[in-house]
């Protein structure tokens, strides 16, 4: 359910109305916007009666919510949800979503401080606002290289220092989610985490944002509901990642659907960033689909770029090169711009 | 095996090495190209000897393909292949490959000559160079509308007359290939006759455009030998369109996969062209795709446009209003100008 | 519509709805059953009113089909459909459907006279009632072998001359469909033709029996729609043939879903064949998913024999050795003789 | 790598070995076969040098594994695993593997104590060995049913007192893993799970049996290295479950692939288990599939029985009433004894 409130509602008559969903050992989930604010209710076992909420002060009407997923959806939320992380240099923020367009750039994996400072110093000059790298790597064998764990942390965290970029790494357990957290500004849960339901609820306990990858068979539905358990346990800065999905093709690494990207557009207000290195797996295709990706409408892009991608000890064929991550960026401006200017993202409903 | 000719190598030599190649009993297919000719050989059982072809004059090397496809392959003819169906008016033309981009738009099925004229002239002003629209209609159910078969086609033809634009529409067959490729400048083979393997044979006796869309799961190697088909029979006039895959997801008709597009560029010298309306199947969803099929760089879109897509026969959900494409236009345009001053169509390897 | 008959109606209340229902220019599809025969009809654009039709005599009932699909639903016609092509040796009938059990086993493509007679006389006299070889043969590749075309229809002729086994073979276009039929006792459409709906309605007008395989990627509802193009032009004689559809694996060649077995069961009347040869694509899974179907509760099963896999034209890697074949045909027997002894083929509502 | 000790070779030599391979920071894992010990070697970055072992006394040969999954593959071992939990009643024992059948049969999840005993006892009187039932149930939903929870797994463990039924139940995180492997026989390790490396690393620290089931879209390959992870931690008692993948079929729940079991039976030493009900997700369907599984040659079946489906607090659609599952088990217990009796269950290389 949610209780939609009067634009003119009060703080206390938001309190009081959350005050109340409490008393029926529910949870409120104050949920701020352009117009008015909205309060979902979670916790509740069957449907709830409308009669308690709407004689309230300030309510102007309750709704049950019509699909699955609550939370996320623009029912409960009409406005974009921005997700700042702060000052990268003055007068550039590290921000995604209503209208903001933010680059995650950096190597699939932290190798060693000499790696990571050169890509890190290279894709700042370029434009990105975070840096990338992993530091706990989930690897399909267990025999290949895990990462560097903390020590790759300590080394994402002293790029930061070096250059403003900020922090997006995965976390790959309940047991390390803490440790990244700390040393990061926004936690990735991967795409075979997806429904890691206990990670995720554990994510839905940080205040710091996250930002969900896609699974590899994931529908559109479970992806939300999975970014549900997220905001359910009360965090709200939750941004999703389409990484492509797999099929029979096999000349790529996966298929990148960015026609998921337009339909969450329409459903869901959390913003929605596009890998297309891992969504096709080929750094031949990488630039086109992230220059595709920015003239769909999305908020963000997560871009794999490695000094010496034939080196990479994971994801060299997928990585860009520096140079050529520079002229991308160039013409993702150029389309952002075009876009800024007239050619408007648009919504689907 | 390709025989590659000397920039400087005459008709004459050209000539002599393709009377060669028949006198083998196989089939000599000659591809130029702006830095030299070469010469496809097809129809042969196994391998065939080099020795054969490279003291002969004019002839620089003979060289195996290492592909299971040859003739659409960019070893076979390194540039892009142009297809130019000629003016529509004064100063413009159909034309796709090349750096040419074209918009085919129109109605999914021609309903009568009210709703095609009623298309075909919006869809001109808003600077469409061809006219789409089913006449002969493949049903997934026989009970379903199959199309206004000849006359429709006749409609088709009268709209050209009055608007200038090219048509491009559907055989569904042999029986009716002739006919359709009589009233047509395109012939359009659909998905679900992309394996249609005596169809596409017929399509290589023809003298004029084909283009040859996806199957529904078909991998792009399938698809491009199926161009082959055609291209083997002597037409090698053949167009690749995208039109989105099968996938587990059911918030979207179909998974529209620009990953093989951008693929596609890089290993055939055939123009692509995107269809976004199949490959999300709901209307919303168009205009953002159409607008990433142009930045990747692909070489023509095709749309459906209905003047009243409640009311349209089929694919309505699909269909955009005449208002909504013309400002799709627009986008198109812009992020195509912004390509052509600089951004540029990367070609992967 | 369905036209319910009474029990007792005679042939001349059948009659006499036919005609009635061919005076509002629909057509007729007299279906019998063992409880009462349905009348099918096809034809309509719209609904038809019920009360044409309940006032006639010898009509119990008029109902609308809620299914896509009619004539191929159990709501047509509740008793399986049996498909009888004769006797193969005195008291051995080539059967399939309503109990009725049926092996079809052979090469992927007929070779050579010496190639087929060998598997022929090795199959039947291992307990084969058809025997299968590709004459015609659509491949992939414009390069690979074709088929030994009519030639081949011949050699097949001959072999059932020769061992009485009743000859299933593929016509892959309506060009040739008259001759595949003329020389073989049920001709297959092979899965890249199932939405050839030309071919379809071609085969509906044939009255002879047809296999129709499921599309690489079709859904059972789609298979099932292009099965009722055959039977909507009059042809009843159709089963279908489940080989296996295009998933993620690479392992194997392709998935074969027997689930989808076990739901046409119970949705449809037509017999239900399983080709394990192309739905594993390797010869060691082929007699482990023959019992597996078998023990299902299909209809009969399709399996590729060649005499020397190693130097099959074709599909070798999953063609058994005659001497596995005949191993495989005792397991069935023997599986086949516990269903009938008491271990029912459930049928799914 | 892989040390092949001798058929005489003593568990001194054995001893000498695993010692060898120490010394150099390695972990040994001895996998005894019925004719020879074979020693795998992990934790090695590159590869080996073969001469550190093969002058060792018992030793035969040192070769390198050519798959990326090692300890799973009949390469390391080429006897089935067994894995015997222990006996039920007098005379019957809770084993699968090398010829040993089991049925694990019971709720989706456990509802409350009347549920479960009425199932346990009825599940026990057909011929199950061991019990399901969910007690940490990962659902899709966040607010969806998720089990009773230690409540739940305190129901299982006084099934078993009462029946004698070995409890298989699955664990969702390592939180919660030490609790359900203390109460259970089995931990499973649920489809969302599979790449859940931190839980399979820590099933590789358990002394128990693990078995673990399929990702929604796992390759075989995946699976298997999923796997790996739990042997390659020094527990080898896993058996795997194909539970049905996801496809573009939308009238089953999901397309259970009977192809990837028997390829398995090949590849892999360790027992594969099918659960149908989720692998169709219909009960019509179950027993059709349990009856096809194991003809094919499955170590195993896991099926849900509800005494009332209709009022099942999840997956009801797909489980059997008990009277159902009755019959089943004769089914299956009459294929079993076919196969038993000379139908052998095959192994494909």
């Amino acid at each position: 359910m949610l209780v939609l409130m009067r634009p003119d509602a009060s703080a206390q008559d938001i309190g009081r109305v959350a005050e109340k969903i409490r008393s029926f050992g529910y949870e409120p989930h104050v949920l701020p916007g352009s117009q008015r604010t909205a309060i979902g209710v979670t916790g509740n076992a069957g449907p709830i009666e409308e009669f308690h909420f709407i004689s309230l002060p300030g309510v102007s009407d309750a709704v049950r919510v019509s699909k699955p997923y609550k939370l996320v959806s623009r029912e409960a939320k009409p406005d974009d949800t921005v997700i700042d992380c702060g000052e990268v240099v003055p007068g550039v923020r590290a921000a995604v979503g209503g209208g903001q367009f933010a680059v995650m750039a950096g190597p699939c994996a932290v190798e060693s401080r000499a790696q990571l400072f050169a890509v890190a110093d290279l894709v700042r000059a370029s434009g990105a606002t975070f840096l990338r790298g992993g530091a706990f790597k989930p690897r399909t064998s267990p025999y290949a290289f895990q990462g560097l764990k903390e020590e790759g942390l300590e080394l994402l965290a002293e790029a930061r220092e070096r250059t403003g970029l900020k922090i997006i790494t995965e976390a790959k357990d309940t047991e390390t989610l803490d440790v990244v957290a700390r040393y990061s500004d926004v936690v990735q849960i991967g795409a075979r985490n997806m429904q890691n339901f206990s990670l995720l609820e554990a994510c839905g306990r940080l205040r710091q944002p996250v930002m969900l990858k896609r699974g590899l068979s994931a529908t559109i539905q479970e992806w939300l509901l999975s970014a549900e358990y997220i905001l359910a346990r009360g965090n709200y800065q939750v941004m999703l990642c389409e990484r492509g999905i797999r099929t029979f093709e096999t000349m790529t690494r996966n298929t990148l659907d960015l026609g998921a990207v337009t339909i969450l557009r329409g459903v869901t207000h959390l913003p929605v960033i596009v890998d297309p290195s891992h969504g096709i797996g080929i750094w031949q295709g990488v630039a086109p689909l992230a220059r595709a990706s920015a003239a769909l409408g999305c908020d963000g892009l997560m871009i794999e770029v490695h000094p010496n991608p034939a080196e990479a000890l994971s994801d060299g064929p997928q990585s860009l090169r520096p140079d050529r991550f520079a002229r991308l960026m160039d013409e993702v401006r150029a389309i952002r711009g075009l876009m800024d200017s007239g050619v408007p993202a648009d919504r689907p409903a």
